[in-house]
């Protein structure tokens, strides 16, 4: 039972991920992938039970590129029993109903629970079947809930690499700090507000004394829009300076062909 | 340009979930893998821009396996532009920032605002570049948005098929009406609370004609305790009437244990 002292003491840690159990895994290069998904979503910890073609594996190494510390740090075990011995919650991933009384998550309701057993000082992991058949029902059996990733019913399963992808992916965005949405600036101070408004001001007076308000009831409502598109593009100070520019470009050209006119 | 007029048409449908580009792919098996990650997620349409190998694609009619509906509906285009040039919503997948001003979505935001088009009549899209380069910074700049999928920094780069998987995850979890949590029951109705309670009735009076209560003070706080452990694992109707059985049989034992000693 390599590595349950190791993983004993990852539970202490404050990050200790889920650990993800390949129970009775065929290929190599599936294992391989599969600790590369998990080492993409910062997971570390895996365990493998009775994987077919023996273990060490080289076909796992290779697969893995990057993470081959996720394949050498894996716990090998004979029984899936043995493998989650230690764990306080299990998932055990399928697609079938196995017509077992059992709660059925999602993978972001499954890592909620996750976290929730985490807080609590205990240790969840995820068990994912063999490529072809799958979980046993005495494996899901083992389980406290069945975990379950919502796809077309028309084309249900999921290869080994993509659930451990999508589980691996929905714990990560649980412990992310990622805004939901964020701007981009290149490292480009965002405008404040006087800034927008002192440009708006700028171009709307160059509009002003280019006439372009003839109707004088038109002219709050356009300065609105023009207000609502600018804030809309969220600018950048620089862009600020730029848009400044081109008012003053315009205006610059307007004024020369009239005094050219003239 | 193939392909635009059928894709006018899925606009209008009330289904059309957003188009997937694939720009500039490499290998026809990766064209095909994330043509089966998109059927799994209920998508339909690819927009392919000049696959390195070629088109059509053996590799990547079987790669799809199931899929090939999505590669041979796949619309070939020659420019990045003539691709998106009827997409209301663009956004470009990468990892990298990219020094432009420009919002960055993770998935589920990404999703919204695709969603967001689409209510208002739009159609969205999504470019993700080819394997190894990634979209260009001509080709980002086509995009009103980044999409980036938040990953552990250290392995940041997804590969074709994860960033297709995922961000088809996302737009089908949004439109998705599976509860977060549900209880498997293979099909057997959940037990009443008046059923449950009977049980434990039953229960309760075999414990007091065992004389298991000693302490009649605790008699309510263990009562208690059996009934929250009763309600957590939400019985069925089938499994109330089988632990009936099971208090039946453990008191007929004790009786017939009794009988025999007395």
């Amino acid at each position: 039972m390599a590595g349950t002292d190791s993983s004993r003491r990852d539970a202490n840690g404050p990050d200790a991920g889920p650990v993800f159990v390949l129970v009775r895994p065929q290929l190599g290069e599936n294992i391989g992938t599969a600790a590369r998904a998990m080492a993409k979503f910062g997971l570390a910890e895996m365990r493998i039970v009775a994987p077919r073609d023996g273990w060490p594996s080289d076909r796992a190494r290779s697969a893995a590129s990057g993470a081959d510390r996720v394949v050498d740090a894996a716990a090998l075990y004979d029984s899936t029993e043995d493998a989650v011995a230690d764990l306080t919650l299990v998932l055990a991933t399928t697609a079938r109903p196995r017509g077992m009384v059992k709660p059925v998550e999602t993978p972001a309701s499954a890592t909620r629970a996750m976290a929730a057993a985490r807080a609590g000082g205990g240790r969840a992991g995820v068990l994912f079947g063999p490529e072809r058949p799958g979980l046993s029902n005495d494996e899901v059996a083992l389980a406290d809930a069945i975990l379950s990733v919502p796809v077309n019913p028309a084309f249900a399963s999921l290869n080994l690499a993509q659930a451990v992808l999508l589980v691996g992916y929905e714990w990560h965005l649980a412990g992310d700090a990622t805004p939901a949405e964020s701007l981009e600036v290149g490292g480009q101070p965002p405008a404040t507000q006087d800034e927008v408004e002192a440009m708006l001001a700028h171009l709307v007076g160059e509009l002003d004394a280019a006439d372009y308000f003839r109707a004088d009831h038109m002219r709050p409502t356009i300065v609105q829009n023009l207000r609502a598109l600018l804030r809309r593009a969220r600018p950048t100070e620089q862009e600020v300076r730029s848009l400044h520019g081109v008012v003053s470009a315009l205006a610059l050209g307007r004024q020369s062909r009239r005094r050219t006119r003239g």
